[in-house]
């Protein structure tokens, strides 16, 4: 396996390839994940890793994981605490072996020049969060989760993450029967504002961002789609402090497009930043495998390069191989083949605009808003009243063809 | 088929059972449905229909529809614009139309004491909508929508409806490659606002509601699901406006379960009205049933009592006898069948509210937000280094079990 | 538009184009759509169409199709007894109308060189067919339904049809209360009997085959996916005489991936023929879209290109435009959009042979059944104690990655 | 927690409650579930079990549970080889503590009466089974599986076992890219022929079950679903050799609705035995919740009635307690309370069947079958020609409504 397409400085639409495409490795699938399922044992056998807990083992993984993200050439990473660190007795021994580690992270983040695209904290593994973190029933678990992520925002810090991620995979419910929705996220929104304060307290600079899913573990999840968190962030004045990190494998579990959220996150200025991954879709829970579809990493690029870029986000592959590929190599084929779609999409896409074929198209047919009722329509000044003179003098709208067919026959041409 | 739960006037927990009821037929299905289906012709033969356009065939149904729901025994009636009144060739014909039949409806409505739950627009089924209402690309036809809920309102304050509802089937889109989403939903908060301006001048009283639904006939509808709709409202400052009007067959196609929107929209003294149907779980699309499970239908008045009832809203039959259900009598049986499950759901939930057993579970399963660090965070003034403070001193909580298990088996005794 | 890819006399692995995609145009959705969805009313307005049932504008549309047909270059047709004659008052009226229309399609084909790739029966419009056609409870519908097919297949004989497809869209239930499985599978059974024999009785010599869709308009369709038709078949002694016409869209409502039924069927004999048309896997109904992934579509042409073809089958357009698509002139845009997706595709399915190297990885991995226990296995020869004793012999087998990554990464090589 | 239905010497129609209600306890979830999912670590501890794999500890808690069994009051208990005894080093060494395990749980069963309604061998969770077990691409694993079975078997029949139940949860595939799916379906039809061979020739008298299920953890499992696996047993002459053993949350993840596949498999006298759980229909992973849903556990009932109950097979409740649900006496809890929701829902099954409305209401839908043309066609001596005789002799049949809202309003009236 070579790039086909990926070249870092290769320059598209005025930028070299590597400045829209922030692509991060990710630490959790990449170099913690075993290939363990709900209903088989670990499959993934890594030469370095022995297996333990061991802060030594800790340390082999992270050098073989900067060697291997150099090898690959990308140029950030991505963690939750939890995978770099092992978990002590307490939270005092943790968060001195998360020092630990961190420090070796920022020598090797120094010696690499690979940067930190976004830490976050495992807020869902351990069982005290069974019930949720934020969301727990138990303020002392509450109060737990928020000491982690006191921790990792100074680790965030000190690293340099160029933002901060919170994915809520407990924050729901199993049962409406012993929950009380509004009371947990009340919570939550505190949660966040003790979180907002102490990013300003420490001068933590990050773009703080959350990730929807709609569900899994949770029955159901609260940050269940893109809306769904607008909703709560606005309910919430927090909608000035956070933007989203969107997961098309998570968007889908919701019953949208695969590029839906990205769309509607990037309409309201929340898009942040992107877990570049797919799903299945005849299947119902999140497969994480490597974007290898080149039509569906070209609606994530087309949005991409409508707002500019992605910076301070990136293209997070949260993804994992296969239980079934077995070979280390696999990992290095997965992450190659991936970053060729998502370059070969970025071609696409960029072309696509410099044509301007299919923008053309879909601007005229809002061009009845460039003038007359339409214009007072669109800058909200008409009336119900006005409106209704107008149908009175003008009668029926022509009928005019959405075209769906000619958007699609003309968008395979760029294939 | 007779009644053997709903008794208008037997009181449960302080209001006769009409009070926490409020029942509504609605027209569409139950007086224009014909039984086609996409595959399909009609099958439902109405001997007081003669199939026509005609004035005298919407007179004729509309004496046939009050005399139906007066002797069924509910209060209140729900309907579309063009369910009630022939679509003439210019909307000055339409409204003359509509006017007779409203004067009609509204002689009727004196003489039974049929009330009007809340009326609403059909801007989805002429072709003019094919590509949105509010949310077309072209500003003629979104006028041609305002002109249209302009004369609803005034439909709806003549006949004294309680409520209006906005239902947006068209308003989404059907591939994001000729959609500009932030434009139409723009155009869709400007649309609101001309409404809500409308509504003030004309001294319209009824509450505004707008009904959630995922998909269907868009692929993707913008009031998605509750916390959709509400991050719109909140978006464009128009959540003070607007309540929700909650069909659970959408619920269900948003991915959720039953009695998750009418839960979200409560939680947030959003919860307007209820379009109590049913769909399959195992189906894709909304079928419209009428509701007959005890269970769904005791979830939803457990939070209708804990809210206080439903008024101005209520449980409005947004319900279809199947199209294999092809006698007259079909029609009454249905809706007796649904108002029984809903009587018997209303007495168990009053029943499971009285005992206080669950509720009493639920309860003390936060308790720990009643005082110390948990009632900081609960009011919003801990802070993360109190949080790591509690945690360095107090170390791990207890492991408290979900007890589902348990919920579900007392929930169990109630049926 | 013009095709880009499509050039019928090219030669893709020893065969026109042509021969390897027969596609065919159908009748219902492009000459007797008319845009009506559950939510809306017909959208489509075609010229040549006066909207009456008489048998003038059933001819004059005929002649229109033929016309449409020549100009785009398909070679074959296919159609509904009631798609192109009205249908009558009684059974003989109505068969007198088709007989007329099936003179004049004998003529066009004639002028035309356009052949019937199949027709079919229309056993679920109709309100007789409300509860099944073949599987309904009384028995004078299903002698209605065996006499429908019987003029069919006549008029199959008479236009040289080279398949005849049953669709058994109410063939299912709403409610398993009323429903008795067993005795209307039975029934069902009996019914394709009858038809066998009268095809042999009549000489006719087209290729029977059931098409698969799992539910829509039925709440459970029988004939749910291809297995499960071959398990109908194969209980009732049937699987001689049948084979299947596969619909990636119906493949998809059934949970399965695009392209699962196509690959099963053909896996045993049984793929006779392929709807080609696409859905949204984000909607839980048949949205009949034209097929304009050419991933997808490469899909499908590898496992036609593996049978040697699909003759006497074919690749029907069972596709619609969308209702928005209200231009004349989008009929035309989208089936030379999906004819060019498919000759893409067959151009990538033949070069992707012709390189051999994803078919040489994936034989690889079985290369184990080649020799020694493999080989007795793979003949059925083997047993459970020689199984045994070579693994007290040899111990754990090695670990053989599956490289699912890889096996993408080449293939998207092709695209 | 108390029964309050379940009495297991009641006499419901003839019978006492156990013998129609054979409940087992699985040991699997109830015994060696730890709570762990894919995003969580364990939860669930358990005093009795000190988390090694020593024969020790194995030992302990075969006691334990039987112990437990028999407090509960169940009947039959089942189990994976796997779940009893720990993995050794090589299969000499696993087959040597399943032996010793095995000669334990026959001294249990005796102690307590307990008995075995099936084994079954776990094939899905070793690392070797990644790619299948008896479909793997490597005949190296498929030889482990065979071995692994015989020793089964020989376990069966020393205990006793009344059934012998196949899961094939990996026998699928994850991408078609690399699969030969004809060729897997042959080895795998191969390896039942091996194993029914070896079952006659030991002389285990068990009957053999299928579990069918859609998909999870493969992405597709041939498996799919009852009319699935009955296509694979026709297909390859086995169907005379296996039952099918239903598990509803398998079948509602196929897409039906959760009593589907019992009905399916009863009616075509393929039913052995239930795997008496639930899912939620909002969630697209199996969740093996016990099931506490009375009106889906009647509709199974009904069956279970219909057929004469459903020895030699049973009710299993291959469920598990929530993650959450951590008290060790929620493990009662829930066996409890599906144990008394089977006992409820047998007494409503056996009113609706004592009563017989429902039942004759049903059998009054297929009255023409009784007598003239119907006869004819429902034993299969009718012709076409016969057919089209009768419609042209008495025309259109009478519309005949299917009262799907009569059905369920009566059925509500059990509950």
């Amino acid at each position: 396996m070579c790039f086909r397409h990926y070249n870092e400085s290769e320059v598209v639409m005025g930028k070299p390839m590597s400045d829209w495409l922030r692509f991060s490795v990710c630490y959790w699938h990449t170099f913690r994940g075993t290939g363990a399922d709900p209903f088989g044992f670990p499959t993934l056998v890594r030469p370095w890793d022995d297996g333990t807990d061991s802060i030594e083992n800790a340390e082999r993984r992270m050098r073989v994981a900067f060697d291997f993200m150099s090898k690959l050439g990308v140029k950030y990473w991505t963690f939750h605490d939890r995978d770099i660190a092992p978990e002590g007795v307490t939270l005092s021994e943790t968060n001195a072996n998360l020092d630990r580690l961190a420090e070796l992270a920022s020598q090797l983040q120094g010696e690499t020049g690979i940067k930190l695209l976004w830490n976050t904290c495992n807020l869902f593994a351990h069982p005290r969060y069974s019930n949720g973190a934020a969301t727990n029933a138990d303020a002392h678990v509450v109060a737990y989760a928020a000491a982690q992520v006191k921790k990792s925002l100074e680790i965030g810090k000190k690293l340099g993450a160029e933002n901060f991620v919170f994915w809520g995979g407990r924050e729901g419910y199993h049962t409406l029967l012993n929950t009380n929705v509004r009371e947990e996220l009340d919570n939550l929104a505190n949660f966040f504002k003790m979180v907002v304060a102490y990013k300003k307290k420490i001068g933590f600079t990050g773009q703080f961002l959350i990730e929807p899913k709609p569900k899994e573990p949770s029955k159901h999840q609260y940050d269940y789609d893109a809306m769904t968190v607008i909703a709560f962030l606005k309910t919430y004045d927090l909608d000035k402090d956070f933007k989203l990190n969107i997961e098309p494998n998570h968007t889908t579990l919701a019953g949208h497009c695969h590029e839906h959220d990205v769309v509607m996150a990037s309409a309201y200025n929340m898009l942040g930043s992107v877990d570049s991954n797919t799903g299945s879709p005849d299947l119902g829970w999140d497969t994480d495998q490597f974007p290898m579809d080149v039509k569906n990493a070209t609606m994530i690029m087309q949005t991409v390069l409508e707002q500019g870029g992605l910076a301070p986000g990136g293209l997070n592959f949260d993804c994992k191989v296969r239980r079934e590929s077995t070979d280390v190599i696999d990992m290095m084929i997965a992450h190659v083949g991936a970053m060729d779609c998502f370059a070969k999409a970025l071609k696409i896409a960029a072309k696509i605009r410099e044509d301007g074929v299919l923008g053309k198209m879909k601007k005229e047919r809002y061009a009845s808003f460039g003038s007359g009722l339409g214009l007072k329509i669109k800058t909200g000044t008409a009336t119900l009243e006005e409106c209704d003179s107008f149908i009175q003098e003008n009668g029926e709208p022509a009928k005019l063809s959405g075209k769906q067919e000619m958007f699609e026959a003309v968008l395979n041409r760029y294939f």
